[in-house]
């Protein structure tokens, strides 16, 4: 009997990897691999809910070839719940399919088991209400043979009348639905006005609520949250793992694709469109409300979000000099948004320009996103080629600009981005963290779900292991069922600084030598170090953090304080005043375990915030202020970007920058918890 | 053998229908109908251009019923012609299809031998150029390291800089095209600017042209005017037929279509935006231009044209108290013309007031109008429930209000309708005329295309009838072959006042019983005057005039006429100072004979004036200063509109207003020609 053979699974766009035995159900390699697929059926292909898909193609970064070959046939009992779309683009039940030779999977976000925590929460912000959408309510005079005056006329009469509103004009949409609306509310109706500028929506009767959704999209992660708007409360939040990780990890993976794939800024636009429509169908379910009574949105995202969600092809800002298409914020109807319209377009070789050829409007088709359909998407300002929206969202919430002291704003996402100045002076830099602290990159990394370890403490005598696991109550030693799968962002923070402070690892980030604990072990020769023992998991295996993942991590976090140094040298300015940590998960951080990874440079800890998705914050804030998306345009070209790369002693700067912070070394507000410098 | 069966077949959209020999084909029944079907191939099934539409349903009106098996089955031959969608429509080869019981033919514009004369020519117009698009070079400065501003800042700058224009915005589509454009053309580009507001397009390098089109949409005819937009001159013209005719020839029976068809509003959209398609291919091609080379479009319309042409339901405006959607001038997208958003709609059950239900944006689907996609058209506003867009058109075009004389100005389409005032006051009214000046419901009426009788004058003492038909140089008597086919609008103004003059017709318009002429005679009863024979044909047969076609000619003046007379009784004044004849074919009605006709009240023929098309003089005014559409939409509101048929003694007006006129009548300018009262 031949020996069993092992195939490569490989699954996305969690990352993980490992060699599964020829026969396995890919659900069984799941469960292998620590990979959480739904299924409420016990695998019996009834519930149709842990479907998954096998790419196609070769996956160079893992030298493999992903084959559709590579997996059993379907049956009949699997052919249920997969439509012939759907089995063309490669979609299996994972309880079904088996592994017959090396292959990717995909799994998609409805698949995947416990949904992501919103870590992306809403903090209460505190703003004045002066949104961009207000709704009026009229009663207007009857027609009769003796007044026969047209509907929008009748109704722009009035609203002057009573509201003093003047030169208004009405979205085209809306004026296919005025006169339905007019007699249906037996000519009263409730009129909402954009900027008071344009009529988006009339609707019959009295209807007093309106809604508006803020949404950022961020590399890694989706998130909206729905508020009221004539009170500006906070109604639902959604997030969601933002559709387009499966082209690629991080911004210039995605840039690279819409290059070398005739048609793929086309997918990954199409990608977020979907994802945006998720959003706002989750926020609508959740609040009980109408898609179509979400009357305004505004959206942020770094350089390259913006483009792709806008359809505007990246690779300028993929290569230097780095120019954005724009800066300058828009104003888009909702229902424009991922409408083809230019399919000649497509026949262009990418890299190259494309001639230019005014796209030929053989058919325009797409969905838009599903709010009101007169209603406008506000995109905010971007600052340069690499700090977008997303930025001047924390620019608008944390408005440095009104402040004397000196601000570091450090906001981590799959790209770093940083602010620092007064009111005298902003300048701001984007850092390659990569995706570390998102958990890629991480062997056992993960997103911020329930089962995730988000806080480390390292005993420095025993050198035991204290974790707390997303949605437990306690630390791991006071529970029975421990039940973790894997370590998110803020996880990922602490262990580093606990295995410094415990002598595990050195300042350069490399094992001690001399370390004796049965947590420390080679594997295949490489060093690792267990954080949680197999039965304390869910996926029956230790769960241990390796040389690679602590050089990952440092990497993420020398890029974030090299930039920092480079951008004090660049204001002429050698200490901080105050420190924000902003980010999807900025308010989960332990801020002291921040300073001492050495995140940023050194700073007081009482002046260190944790000021959690700011950029959320900063689209909330635009949302509910149409004041504040004035002053977002005009703060995001005050701000001066600096290209970190063109300082000329970068790679120095960087290299010691990759250290772990040492008293010594200029972290005197760290004195009671660092090791002094040998 | 039995004897030969006979079926019913009925062309559209000219109405001509007859009983022909089972086994005939669709082309032999055409010819014998005297409906010009396209073909260049003898009837071989070679060039497949005598493609034709056989209805299906009911034709009430006809009373019968139009069975696609009416029709032999389609060979292998024909089969290469016609496509399965266009079989699924019913199209089928003219020459090929055989008739085999009762059928409706649908003769579609391509397929129609003689492509309609531009009677809606365009006159010169002289106005000064302040067009709504104006085109500026920049030399951007390129983007570098040192420099890494955005495309568009950098565009806005220079523009500023340059041309001191100030807050522009991009169309969305434009700026998706922005960054290929400004590296194709190196850094130099010529950008398109409307109304000094939005950026509409960026061309590489430095390109001079600009298009503009007007468009005329008349219920009939639809006529486009392809002006140059930096010198105003006229380019190309084109016209058609309104594709809408299929679904009702007048606009109450379009209105009534879209009440009770569930799809209605929206084919006649469709067929609408493909019909303004047609002109913009059309005149592209006719200019060498590309279609996206057109960057400006004006549009006007009767009200039930512009409602529908906009997909506003016409519902209300088809009853009393006929009130508008609005009033006002509009400036849609090219692109949103057309586009389908709310599937939902379709649903409702027309004729009651639908649910109001925001369309559930499920897809976006449509092809917009296919000139620059970032382009504008600019809707012409309305007056009234009857008087709409094309009237504004006039009035701009001749420009009452700017007189002191009392101008009555007369827009002869499928409606009629009039301008009485000058700059004190002026009223409007709509007369319900019918199609009988555009040849419709008239036997032998047609359309200005080559072979129609366009003049007509008979003899009073022989009643001989001499006429002249379009493209043929000199009268019937000067010709060896005359090959008439029918009378259009000029000659159907022509011929009633004629044989009237030559005693052939009384003043109530009866043949008179004493006539003695080879030329008078009675077919099945019916009297009816021979204006061309059969050998002076090129349809096999005599053209005549019947008691029918007098009535129609009657009635459709005599609406006229009894509109002027109680818009004159309303301004309180008795004489016309000047009578302006406007319309499709006004400039070549002969003044006389509309003046004999009775069309108007008396007016001194030295201030009889035929203007053409001044709707479409209008859009094109429209087009080419911006400062003439505010002028439109002020002038639109200033207009009264009067009821006609409010007026208690309307039916008492209108059917003394049906008499041709006699000179003791109040006619004391026609002195010389016309009968003394007996």
């Amino acid at each position: 009997m031949p020996e069993n053979k092992k195939c490569m699974v490989i699954f996305q766009p969690s990352g993980r990897r490992g060699y599964i035995d020829q026969g396995k159900t890919i659900k069984e390699a799941s469960v292998a691999l620590g990979v959480d697929i739904e299924g409420v059926c016990s695998e019996k292909a009834v519930c149709g809910k842990c479907k998954v898909r096998v790419e196609k193609g070769a996956f160079e970064k893992y030298g493999i070839e992903s084959h559709r070959g590579n997996i059993s046939p379907m049956g009949a009992t699997e052919r249920k719940f997969v439509n012939l779309r759907q089995e063309q683009h490669g979609y299996r039940l994972a309880c079904q399919a088996e592994v017959m030779g090396d292959i990717v999977v995909f799994v998609p976000e409805m698949s995947r088991m416990g949904k992501q925590i919103v870590r992306k929460a809403a903090r209460e912000i505190d703003i004045a209400l002066k949104p961009a959408v207000r709704k009026y309510f009229l009663e207007l005079p009857r027609a009769s043979l003796s007044d026969t005056l047209g509907d929008w006329e009748r109704l722009t009469d009035e609203l002057n009348r009573k509201y003093k509103l003047k030169n208004l004009t009405i979205d085209y949409q809306a004026l296919l639905g005025l006169q339905n609306a007019v007699r249906q509310g037996d000519w009263k109706v409730t009129v909402s006005v954009w900027q008071d500028k344009e009529v988006i929506k009339v609707e019959p009767g009295f209807v007093e609520k309106g809604y508006g959704l803020a949404v950022d999209v961020g590399t890694t992660t989706v998130a909206g949250y729905l508020c009221d708007l004539p009170n500006g409360k906070l109604v639902a939040t959604a997030s969601m793992m933002n559709p387009q990780v499966i082209y690629g990890e991080d911004v210039m993976s995605r840039i690279c694709y819409t290059m070398t794939n005739s048609e793929g800024l086309e997918q990954l636009n199409q990608a977020i469109i979907d994802g945006l429509n998720g959003i706002v169908e989750d926020v609508a379910t959740q609040a009980g409300i109408k898609r179509q009574d979400i009357l305004d949105m505004t959206i942020v995202g770094n350089t390259c979000m913006h483009h792709i969600f806008l359809n505007i092809d990246p690779q300028y800002i993929g290569k230097a000099p780095f120019p954005p298409a724009l800066h300058h914020s828009l104003d888009i109807k909702a229902r424009d948004w991922g409408l083809k319209i230019a399919p000649e377009a497509e026949k262009v070789e990418k890299g190259s320009y494309p001639p230019h050829e005014e796209p030929e409007t053989t058919e325009i088709r797409g969905i838009g996103i599903k709010i009101a359909p007169g209603a406008y998407v506000h995109v905010l300002p971007i600052e340069a080629g690499f700090v977008g929206a997303d930025n001047v969202g924390v620019l608008i919430a944390e408005a440095p600009y009104n402040q004397d002291s000196i601000e570091l704003i450090i906001d981590i996402g799959t790209n770093g981005e940083l602010i620092l100045g007064n009111r005298q002076r902003l300048i701001s830099a984007s850092c390659a963290t990569g995706p570390a602290f998102e958990g890629a990159e991480i062997r056992y990394g993960m997103r911020a779900a329930p089962g995730a370890i988000e806080k480390i403490a390292i005993d420095k005598e025993t050198k035991e292991v204290r974790f707390r696991v997303i949605d437990q109550e306690g630390w791991n030693t006071e529970l029975k069922e421990v039940g973790a799968k894997g370590i998110c962002g803020s996880g990922i923070i602490d262990v580093v600084p606990q295995l410094f402070l415990a002598g595990i690892i050195d300042r350069t980030g490399r094992f001690s030598k001399d370390l004796k604990s049965p947590r420390y072990r080679e594997t295949d020769g490489e060093p690792e170090f267990v954080i949680a023992w197999a039965n304390e998991t869910s996926i029956g295996q230790d769960i241990v953090i390796c040389q690679e993942d602590i050089r990952n991590i440092q990497l993420a976090k020398g890029a974030m304080y090299a930039g920092a140094k480079i951008l004090m040298r660049t204001l002429g300015v050698d200490k901080l005043d105050k420190v924000i940590l902003a980010g999807a998960f900025g308010s989960y951080i332990d801020k002291e375990s921040a300073a001492m990874l050495g995140l940023f440079p050194d700073c007081d800890p009482t002046n260190l915030y944790s000021v959690g998705n700011a950029a959320g914050d900063g689209a909330r804030i635009a949302l509910l202020n149409v004041d504040k998306r004035k002053e977002a345009d005009e703060m995001a070209r005050k701000v001066e970007y600096i290209e970190l790369t063109l300082a000329p002693d970068f790679d120095k700067v960087f290299a010691k920058a990759m250290w772990l912070p040492h008293m010594n070394d200029g972290f005197p507000h760290l004195e009671r918890l660092l090791p002094q410098k040998k």
